[in-house]
């Protein structure tokens, strides 16, 4: 069956390897038969902060505003803003998620963090039963994709920026994967803007290949949400006692003060 | 000598529990004889998202923007735009800075997180050279206070949200370490808002008696940049063969393989 692919892409210029990159993921998934939706959120002039605009209508509470209750009620009685109610519909459409940007400050940018923010309301993303392995998107597949300033070696253990997989936890644990996406390995196009031009394309030329088969990629490993408790969320002992002779802790954050698993969140079946 | 303190706040009520935790800053620093600042983003209404018009007059290339650069260049020649300039001149004068937030998805809330992007402008904030130990705010102490949705049994080795130092890690290694700041130790409020009236309360007292001798704390333990070769920022052979037989490694990034040094985002001396 013919795929939904969404791109969520964040860089002002056309001209940018990141662009770049976004037209090559267009390019070859539109070859395959995948239907290609894009979200370039400056183009867009995409709203990044979370205020009270984002509900139309009354809030309940505006002496004591809370944004993550006002929207979760706002998104039940259909209430929410346009962009907001325009994003949600293209991500309930998707089978794929793909995050083009370019790394600032160990992170997303701040008007793709606001898409998340925004974007991912509680109720449609996601809610107290439903998240991480039960999620509401585990039927849908996310990625990142994104450019760095630092070269490889210096996201490592031993490297002056500290272990690439440290960084992406929170991204991929505590968004995609909250939100139950199953996480295809990122694409990480280290320190572009400083390699020489037939070395970005060559960057490109593999990240085109990685597309042909992007589709059938296994995920990244997580723990079931069934292996915790449902009262403190703890690890249940079993599972705990299961691996207390293992070598490797479960996940990164998730380590039992064992080393961690290398490169999980980077490749696939670690 | 009497301190100067900005505090960067970001949360949409004056009726917050983020509010009261800024308030208390404010209360009892000022009473200390600091010199107190706050740049209440929402309210200020601060601009988000890093384009072209951080940039007064024409930018050097339009076809191929890049805003690390561009803005870079801006700074030099005084050529960002108003907000952002007066931002800096805070920051300037600051011994410490405190980011009051609530934990939005793992992270910073997008209006901060611009903050970041926009104010931390390459060569005021850092340098190829001047980076980490050696960092711009290196005789300046920053610190996070913020608010989770999540009990702190989530935030463990062993809970569903796993460790929160490896959350903590990108922010405080890779945003304010990076910088230079001296990192005093986070103020995490643990699930204030489903935490009785009483215990809220009681939450804000501790941060009222933590900030009594907050100027006086060690900062967080992090690696010294000379530690690292100045060509693939590795570890230097012989600091990596001193720590060979540790237990932990040496920061939760720079693990070296190894179990991750405990508490070592959360607290002084470890």
């Amino acid at each position: 069956m013919a795929k939904k692919v969404l791109i969520i892409y964040a860089h002002q210029s056309s001209g940018s390897f990141n662009a770049a990159a976004k037209n090559a993921a267009v390019e070859v998934l539109t070859a395959q038969g995948c239907t290609l939706e894009v979200s370039d959120l400056y183009a867009m002039g995409f709203k990044a902060s979370a205020t009270a605009e984002d509900i139309k209508g009354e809030v309940t509470n505006a002496e004591n505003f809370c944004y993550m209750k006002e929207t979760k009620l706002a998104w039940e009685q259909g209430k929410l803003s346009d962009d907001i109610t325009k994003e949600q519909s293209k991500l309930t459409e998707a089978d794929l998620v793909i995050f083009q940007f370019p790394m600032y400050w160990f992170g997303v940018p701040a008007i793709l963090k606001g898409w998340i923010d925004r974007v991912l309301t509680n109720g449609f993303a996601f809610s107290q039963e439903k998240r991480y392995s039960q999620g509401i998107f585990k039927d849908k597949m996310a990625m990142l994709s994104f450019t760095t300033g630092s070269l490889e070696s210096m996201f490592s253990p031993t490297g002056i920026n500290g272990d690439m997989n440290v960084t992406l936890w929170p991204l991929q644990n505590g968004i995609l994967h909250y939100c139950g996406f199953q996480v295809l390995a990122p694409q990480i196009f280290w320190a572009p803007a400083s390699a020489a031009a037939e070395d970005r394309k060559s960057m490109l030329e593999s990240w085109r290949t990685r597309l042909q088969g992007l589709l059938e990629e296994k995920p990244l490993s997580f723990i079931p949400l069934d292996c915790f408790d449902e009262k403190a969320f703890q690890l249940k002992p079993d599972v705990h006692k299961k691996h207390a002779s293992k070598e490797f802790g479960l996940t990164v954050g998730i380590h039992l003060n064992k080393p961690l698993p290398p490169h999980s969140q980077m490749k696939a079946g670690c």
